[in-house]
């Protein structure tokens, strides 16, 4: 759950979006390409419960303001996982409660103390490399969501965007068929209310994106390593297990190899 | 509701898309796109009813289908159209039973006489150039389904789906700002079952694909006037009502024009 | 030829593309895509000698600027028809100095009269439709340049250049396999020193683009019957000859049709 | 330069393309991602040269197939890299003759011992990650050619294009916004008479296609590396010079860290 702050239909957010290899699902997409701008919190889910998310998100967003649906219609972006080698895949399980527990937590939380990393929301079911993640490269489901307060248009969004995947590679990720890597980039320096356009701050252009460019492949990877040093073991339905990155283990093989 | 007979799941269908103006919505277009397949029949809705209808697609077809879920994850295709003039966007209407009597409907009709147009399905609320009609032209949504049983990769289905729009300016669109032009072609000549290439019929390529791009400009034109000459009059909510276009007005002008 | 006056290496102007059918080419068009800049006059010439206009305007463009290729290099954008109908594809005939000529034509001529149209420039060897034009629908060259001086950003130059097919399909195009459909649309209202990010006039976005898609869909088709009213009979390579449109008879046709 | 073998124009070779960041020149890059197919050997050279390549390509080309601009015309495939730190970019140097030589030495030496790498070709002039190489990461100039002999589409070619900028992030590119990061993939598996569908045989596709995916990373990381290997100490224009890479200490070093 990634919520920007404030009403995103009033204040929607520059956004761009690019895909590596799109066997995936993120809702809203086309439209943000579009528009160049997102006007919903970003769900993130398991496949199959795209349909349920994005209903719920229609009827929480809704009653947060009358002017959704009457004014103009939204499609929430509703982003998946494939997590179903630890998740009962056909069980539809997500509920409307569970949609609006997390749109408050990332409310609540924003601001503060960064967000929990690894086997939570929608990382929940994932594994990567062979152990506990909370993403799955190189076989799949590698959602990639950049957010930064930088006054960027959408075109520079979608640069950003491009870029995740570079970050992924680092991680040994070679685009599996099967893989959904599917990339949304926001910035909230240009965000401007509904219908007007941007007059300032003077956007980010050029030469000076490349420090954000290397900061998305940056920050892409250390996502994926994060999320694995943070997860523990996690046994799923059926028996299914995935392995907790043992990271003593892994800071001695660095220590051995004068990594650290 | 679009279904192309047989488990879609099993035997996909080779697919392609393309958008001319992105405001809009079709789940599962990435990854039609990436694997240039469509697995499940293609729904279409009311544009903040398209994750219940996604919910209730994953329901029915994993009640067809053991291995739905557990063989493979589906995205079920759902596209939208903005009918929020006559239909009252703010009300979550759509039910699992409709969606389930409208996918029965399409099976049952398949091979038979020709599905009904006009203020059918998700066209009920819909208008076009002033008058009553089954899709959206020019300020919005013009989801266009191309369905052809010639043998075309979906390479060449990308290719058809770019001509859709050619068929909507016929009719006098100019892409508004506000409008889902999202398009997709699916061809059933070169189906085999899951995860099997096509090894034959010899595919169309090259220029013998020209006739297929004609019928795809041709047959979208006709489609938006004949929705427009099935609809009558409809009113909707709070009084809103679109007129049915006077087909014998239209019939008299044109042969003053020396048209017919 | 299409210059937009001053340097355009110096002050690059918002520029976006889009593609029907990509049976051609246009130098430039990868560049303009990723920066949103064209930074250097436009050159339509026949398909095979884009290599010698490519350099000719290297030269020509390095010798009016001694940081071209010092400061940065540059890709200069060169568009084609394929006219090779009426000309002689075979016979490599365009020179540096048909190139300076058209340069120094396009400079002088902007600001004044519109520019001739029909058989002039890389359209002299072009038909459409049945008779001599300055383009090719429906089977193909058709390389459209939009031009405005709004103040729109890159990602609005894409969504004016989607719309060029929409003028083409007014004209009877189905956009053929064989065809180059390739559209670059550019604004100067935002356009910038080099390096400079744009900061004002405030651009203009969302559904006040509408009128500007609505006159891209009009040029266009206006451009394209232009063409063929202007152009005359031209008998061309092996006595292949390109027959007028005899304006009059038109005339009296839409006058009988009560059409004027 | 990379020639396929035989008469290229009788016999196109499957193709599809991919932009990682698109500040860079291909021709022939649209219409080889609208036909799927290349035509024409792949010339490779400096930047502001493309033009004089493009142009004696055509010449050669037609000299050994007089169908070339009589049965259809052609737009050769050249791409470039700016060598403009090395290399004078405001001299227009490369000769007809330099690329018959090398059209000639790629031919003669296809099948036999594996080309050149580093200091040749377009590379001649590149530096890559502070020393010499044969390309240009992560500060621009990374075209890259991915050939297969494998029975691929060119929906998979573009698919293994994708993966390229995989390869160009594990050796520490961030994708600079100068880079023309652009890609094509070719398979001649399924390669046939110009104007015929294939028959056979049996298209990789699927989950088939990861080896060739993973392929596609190592392969463009091992080529970045080895061009830097095999480059020597280049001193170019006014001084500026490129050092080689010591590989003795590079081999020291891995020592060390226990790598090799």
């Amino acid at each position: 759950m990634i919520d920007l702050g404030g009403n995103m239909f009033r204040s929607p957010v520059p956004a761009g979006g690019a895909v590596l290899n799109g066997a995936g699902e993120c809702t809203g997409f086309l439209a943000a390409a579009e528009w160049g701008l997102v006007e919903t919190p970003v769900f993130l889910t398991s496949t199959m419960q795209v349909g349920r998310v994005y209903d719920a998100a229609c009827e929480l967003l809704m009653a947060e303001d009358p002017g959704i649906g009457a004014d103009d219609v939204i499609i929430p972006v509703v982003a998946e996982c494939d997590d179903s080698f630890l998740s009962d895949a056909r069980r539809m399980q997500v509920s409307a409660d569970d949609v609006k527990a997390a749109l408050d937590e990332a409310r609540t939380g924003a601001g503060g103390a960064a967000p929990a990393e690894g086997a939570v929301g929608s990382g929940t079911g994932m594994s990567c490399l062979g152990f506990k993640g909370g993403i799955g490269p190189p076989a799949g489901s590698c959602i990639t969501i950049v957010v930064t307060d930088g006054p960027l248009d959408s075109a520079a969004c979608v640069r950003l965007a491009r870029r995740a995947g570079l970050g992924l590679a680092r991680t040994g990720s070679t685009g599996d068929h099967g893989s959904g890597e599917i990339f949304l980039a926001l910035a909230t320096g240009l965000r401007t209310p509904r219908g007007v356009a941007p007059t300032g701050p003077e956007p980010v252009t050029g030469r000076d994106l490349d420090p954000f460019f290397a900061a998305v492949v940056e920050s892409t990877e250390e996502a994926v390593l994060n999320s694995m040093l943070a997860a523990p073991t996690v046994t799923g339905r059926d028996g299914n297990y995935s392995r907790g990155l043992p990271a003593d283990r892994v800071r001695e093989l660095l220590a051995v190899a004068g990594r650290i």
